[in-house]
């Protein structure tokens, strides 16, 4: 197998960072809190409340989109330390189930950590466990001195 | 080539259909309108202002993720009517140069119009004509009687 | 979590329908085989031979590409079935390190089996258990009787 | 509008390249051409012939695959010479019609040309001018001297 890498950043570090970094997810009435770091993982959590729904009541696109794009930066803070000018190229995302308004959690998983390019694979479940949706997300990494 | 679907609804139908059925677009303090809808084709402005920037003053992804959604929803409603149920189930999003405030323009083209699935291509290009995300969305189509 | 999926063929009883159905598959010398079939995923194996390379000795993309599509289609059929009639509709894949010739191991995952979608997940190591690419692929299922 | 780009090869020279970096794309049979070189884009041709076809008589999905993927190389070749170590990152194709056998012809536009990313957008039509396949693919550039 892989060498796992190795977190650099705690989850309350790269959850303070974010709120420092994205004060608008808080001015936006997000709320979104990195839960776990392990090897190569980050757990990430979203209250999704009224402001994330569409009409019949369930969670919005955008709303998941942005969860699966945090939770990749997420798990690229916490593995490469901080580096806001890390910026998302590609998303592709999956929309498996429409998801009810309560507690997301997106588990963003490294696939590749290159030099340029960090490959990550993020899988959204609801509270009772089924899959909302699926992304893998691309981030181009500036040169590191 | 092949021969182009034909609009069954105007641009000012379907921006007054998409307030009617997303009245959060408005309470979020979106401002998107359909500008025009031709064969196969819909164009869709959204006004992107302080409340859609990230950190540095950009446009944020989850906001182009959202134009790119909405051009899709409109082209397809333009040319099959009022399906409110059509969800998306694919996005794949590529972003090509961070997007200043100002207007900007995603123009949806459908290259499938199936009977289950429709498939869309958007452009969202900035005022000087640069692009800046290109995206391809899915959409499944509930059965028409 | 998810009530895993049952499945309804063998490892071995793929590997039969694949060769009936893909004669071509063994024409163009490819070497693929069904290795395992589990609830909600399937183990898939080519050997990466002269025919699957590319300038510099490593497998080529149509080949992963083949590879995950083929995994895919393993993992979809175990679930449902004898579908021959199952198309891929979409297939996003990010390579993530260039492989060499030997064994190529597809691990293909169900992320929704829905009435009229089917999304996967696949992920493609080598002997060393290094990722070296990882795909989504959604199949349109015909409806069933 | 973005200013376009300004090709360096001629669609002979690109085809020669090809012919020389790629010697297997003509030992497995296929048969590629690039018939035309423009600013941002180039068109390319496969002969779908009886080694490309699935069960059924249609070109299969990585006949396709290998068709978008040419036909993305050979306009990054175009646009910036012979660069024979760019690579496929990510590739996303819908499959929007099943092929007959008969020339596809693909026209591939660069939608971004970064210094390390160039974003293409790959069109795929029959011989009756209707879309088969739609792809976007994006490779990573070696850094240049």
């Amino acid at each position: 197998m892989q060498t796992p890498a190795t977190p650099v950043m705690s989850a309350a570090d790269v959850s303070a960072y974010l709120d420092e970094v994205f004060p608008q997810v808080k001015t936006n009435g997000d709320d979104i809190r990195v839960i776990e770091v392990t090897p190569g993982r980050a757990l990430v959590r979203l209250q999704a409340g009224e402001k994330h729904l569409r009409p019949g009541g369930t969670v919005s696109g955008p709303t998941l989109f942005m969860l699966a794009d945090v939770g990749a930066y997420a798990v690229i803070l916490a593995h490469i330390g901080r580096v806001a000018l890390a910026v998302t190229t590609n998303l592709n995302i999956n929309f498996l189930k429409k998801p009810e308004p309560g507690p997301l959690d997106a588990t963003a998983t490294i696939l590749k950590l290159g030099k340029r390019l960090v490959v990550t694979d993020i899988a959204i479940g609801d509270s009772g466990g089924d899959l909302v949706a699926h992304a893998t997300a691309t981030y181009s990494i500036p040169p590191r001195g």
